[in-house]
């Protein structure tokens, strides 16, 4: 997934900060693109004549371009990392998996963070456009093409699987909806599993 | 549902919505009760108490206690009157009339206010407290009382649905995430209808 397989991901994450003003401004710059253009159409050398610096300056701070989406919107996880482990083992429980991982970071000390951000989402137009330029880019276009699903199908399936993702962040971590909000992870993944499954590798309508 | 047998409901629309002070003293006294307290614990006589009115004057101004609520969340919908159309013609049809029927309501003009309650559930603890009383005591019980479910599945049956019915609310108005934001009411109904009928009355873990 690297484009430069020399560099290795660890590696990467001991990548050096830099000037804190010089980051903070290119941040700000990727965020306004992103959110104005799409990431597709955003090139690292906008965001870096944006933000008055040399594109080179941009990858040795921040790497390739879906990591400094990430850096902009403060994501903690890295898709790129998690959904190829989600989709491991087969695609008949990726389902019940796809529930588990989600689960599995809310529930972490970094969950904060993501709900933070579907609160920032909902509430503030610019956000929900970020949002929804990660949720298809780096999450919704990865498990998609591993999948290797129906191309014209994909889109809505991923787009299903975000309503009932979503919907549980919300019900479970923002209105507290009990007995949602302190059910188990294996009562969650039992139950929203094999409705992610059908989204996902089922039929997309009853018989 | 009317506690007041002798009123019938049109009757109770053409209720006079007197002095405008009054009223606010009383929406605000009965929003902060039916938060702090939920909507159960919170006599009319209490937000009355609250709002320096008399009872008979919250009753003479709003009717029965859940009109009160759903004028203190300007709640455009009357759930009681709601429920039961989507739970007429049987069982199995219930989780796409469901769909359907949120559809209908929020792609109507009254829809606005659902999305904004929403947004404001999302960012405001005090609406997240206020929704959640009003999707379990309003809607939810009154689901789960005509559909005759174990009780002891069913709040979580409630509860996963409204997972569903929040997450699609959510990318189809809030998120705008395509193809979900454009996909007609037939193709939701179809693809997530089956969804809320396992939630509902289906088997909850897979098999």
């Amino acid at each position: 997934m690297s484009p430069r397989p020399d560099q290795p991901s660890r590696q990467r994450t001991g990548r050096r900060p830099g000037n804190p003003e010089t980051r903070e401004a290119i941040l700000a710059a990727a965020r306004a693109a992103f959110a104005e253009r799409g990431y597709d159409a955003t090139p690292i050398r906008a965001v870096a004549a944006a933000a008055g610096v040399d594109p080179a300056l941009v990858h040795h701070y921040f790497g390739a371009k879906e990591e400094l989406f990430r850096a902009a919107m403060a994501i903690p996880i890295d898709p790129a990392e998690l959904v190829p482990r989600v989709l491991a083992g087969g695609a008949g429980e990726v389902g019940e998996r796809l529930v588990r991982t989600f689960l599995a970071v809310w529930d972490s000390p970094v969950g904060a963070a993501a709900v933070a951000l579907l609160r920032s989402a909902v509430s503030n137009q610019w956000t929900a456009r970020l949002l929804r330029e990660f949720l298809t880019t780096q999450i919704l276009r990865r498990v998609l093409d591993q999948l290797d699903l129906d191309p014209a199908e994909a889109p809505l399936r991923g787009a299903l699987v975000a309503t009932q993702i979503a919907g549980l962040a919300m019900m479970r971590y923002v209105i507290r909806l009990e007995p949602v909000a302190s059910a188990s992870p294996d009562t969650l993944a039992a139950t929203i599993g094999p409705t992610v499954q059908r989204y996902l590798t089922g039929p997309l309508e009853a018989s």
